[in-house]
């Protein structure tokens, strides 16, 4: 009888009953934080808790970037047209592609062959990074994860690889990671310091998380930022203006620090 | 000069130096959660200690429900297809609309309706729900945030409830969303529970948050829900296959409890 | 046992056949032109000869409006991205929505009250026009296809009238169009000419065609503009580049006449 | 000054005065079908006779196929959650990818792979299909546009191939589909029809189309079939219904001829 079924593995929904990965979900309801549950829902098990303060890390790293990147002009586009919150959403989430959150994957792949590289040829991890660099040189191709348009030194970057190191994340792909950047200034005599999307790549390759899934994560962090900039552009902008993402300024509170003071509730 | 220009007020870019609603991005990165950062995105401001952990109760609670909701449907129908995530992903959101999560935002308003009437007339909780509730029936209006289709007692609500009194979060919103849902039955002599779209909804107007926002707190909830889908879709599936929700199984690992053991690393 | 089933009255398909609303579909592809298959698909029967030169005609004056409306610039932006086709042009139709292409809706729906009011109070269309108008000014309304931000005699709306009148599709809706623009002139002492969105919406209500269909027309119609724009975006521009409408010139061919040497097939 | 300026050639707008490729819109309307128009829109010229009506049996051949395309779930799935018209059309454009309708893109690669070869080897067409279907076959690789999961002989294929002959649009690569059809009955002893995707594919090789809008033409020619689906869908179906593909009927007008009695307007 069930042959004629298909299988899911995520979520039993049943009458008053609901299991989320086998959990009932009323268990996990305060009980876990957003971040352990998106853990959870993807990958089918719960994070140790270095595991679930690394994601969480990750995701707060990546929640905004401001006004220009293609998914929050896309999103403001659409929102300044009047359609409503989930097509702007919808179209914010479709600029998220090959070039914008892409390179989360394609460094991803970059830095799963260079370790099996290393393990296949017993090389230590510096020769490797010397052969890769050299491949993608003679084919002319960029490293991806290296480099930033806008950033010299991406502030993000390093605080990651700060937290992945106290919570012992951090291992073969974020080494592998550290050691072609430093290669890279060795052999090509340039600085291309590693940016957010190479360390999140070597984050994902050190806690498992599956290369199909890295622009998921990315697309998961950024959607709450793109929930911002539209709610801005319908509660603050005329209908139909005309975005011009170089002629914006921050108009927002001046810089503070975090403090038990910004913490209260009203 | 800065007349043409246009403000946002959510992050300041500069090169190495960003701020998420003036807050340094490196210093939230690791000191705070991701639903704290989506509460700061969006509301200008951390929350408390109790907000936070409110909101993560929330995101928790709506994270998937199955493969019969339309946005499970459209998005895993996309990835049948051969669309990338991305595609698949935003068809999903575009499912999230008036009959799907669309409760939460309807629901608000009669929460906000009522609890604004009982200030104004100056009459009780209770008188203010009968009231409420004669005028939806003379208007052949179905109460959003009352019933199920499926569950009859949502293990959602209770358990949201139960932590918003824990937290202090419940307050003349909760009262007024419990009061109805008692004046329903014996009104009309039914049960008619609050379901956790009216849950949410009771809780959100306790929060501050906007009505205009219910719908993307949905949505931002959901996302890595969708995200389990289309990947199990992409990896497990034939594509172009037909897709019947009521012909499928549950196919995951049998029913578990939270427990230490269960936060393995691997 | 049909009980449980639903009906569509669209297509049917069986093994080797092909009905669009009864006519096997092969019997139409070569007899019939686009435009009437499209009128045919929505309509379920054919439009006569003049219905089918009229659909062609509003299709044809919507195809494009350059690079500005919202619609282009969430296709470029998405397309600039890295996604592909089909992402990009339903980003464009995200934004197709209440001001952008939205107008050819209200508009059908003021027309639409303004004849039936004229048929209820059995007054002349210049006294129903004169009523409509005072209402409007009141309730401190647009009257919604009047006026363009930048055409001031839109070239579009007048042939196309031109041609309502040649194929006699032109009726009650079009002279209510016509009175209105005329009263407006008269009692508020102001040019607002019925604009493309306008004459359009009074031809659809003249056609029969439903109001909940108007959004579809510009759609059908403006989906081969984007298509143009995304394939340009994606063979001629560098990806991730900074759009900003303000600053394109065209490029294109010089001004040309139809004649007979244009047609030629290379 | 213009260096800072980028370049579009679609359309030119100035105002009361527009430019599709050149012509004035308002000397096109009327005069031209919306078929020459997309056909101008894309490749920057108008098409001959015969090429504008090839263009219109192609988008006739594909602009419906009932309730099973994942396109026609995708849109009616997100129309039934209450979604606007614009919401679930993105969302059927999303479904049309790598599966559905990409069949059309991949088989004219194969078409330009197999004729461009053939003058570079000399060798005869049956000679390269026979060539071209062996190392498909070594590669395990599908011959794309060839078998129909549903129709055995395609009623769309054979219809375009007589009008493509009638009109002398039908050359080197119509030949080559052929060939390869009548070379794979021969060598693998199997009837793979040349399926309505293929014969579309080596009409638009014939026709100069860029195989990168193969998709776009495809696009093009559903979205009207999309448009009937959700209107059929958002007036008739109760929201939120339960879609089975599989348990719909078709409830339409009963089969029936072109005539001139078909053509009556009301």
């Amino acid at each position: 009888m069930d042959e004629n079924k298909w299988g899911t593995a995520i979520t039993k929904v049943e009458p008053n009953h609901l299991l989320l990965r086998g959990y009932p979900i009323s268990e996990l309801i305060g009980r876990i934080s957003f971040s352990q549950a998106i853990f959870l829902a993807l990958m089918g098990k719960l994070p140790n808790e270095g595991g679930a303060k690394m994601l969480d890390a990750i995701l707060v790293s990546s929640i905004d970037h401001g006004v220009t990147p293609p998914s929050c002009l896309a999103a403001r586009t659409i929102a300044s047209s009047g359609g409503p919150l989930n097509s702007a959403l919808a179209g914010g989430v479709l600029a998220i592609s090959k070039h914008h959150g892409g390179a989360i994957e394609d460094s991803m792949r970059l830095f799963k062959r260079a370790v099996e590289r290393k393990k296949d040829t017993k090389k230590t991890p510096v020769e490797t990074a010397a052969i890769i660099i050299s491949e993608y040189r003679e084919n002319k191709m960029r490293l991806p994860g290296y480099g930033h348009r806008f950033h010299t030194k991406d502030p993000r970057s390093h605080r990651l690889f700060a937290i992945a190191s106290e919570l012992k994340i951090a291992d073969a792909y974020v080494e592998m990671a550290k050691v072609i950047e430093y290669q890279i200034d060795k052999i090509i005599g340039k600085k291309l310091p590693l940016n957010v999307d190479g360390a999140i790549a070597a984050l994902l390759c050190d806690m498992n998380i599956p290369v199909s899934l890295a622009n998921a994560v990315f697309i998961m962090a950024r959607v709450p930022g793109l929930v911002a900039h539209v709610f801005e552009e319908q509660t603050m902008m005329k209908p139909m203006r005309h975005i011009n993402s170089k002629e914006h300024i921050y108009s927002g509170v001046p810089e503070r620090k975090l403090g038990d003071g910004e913490f209260d509730w009203d």
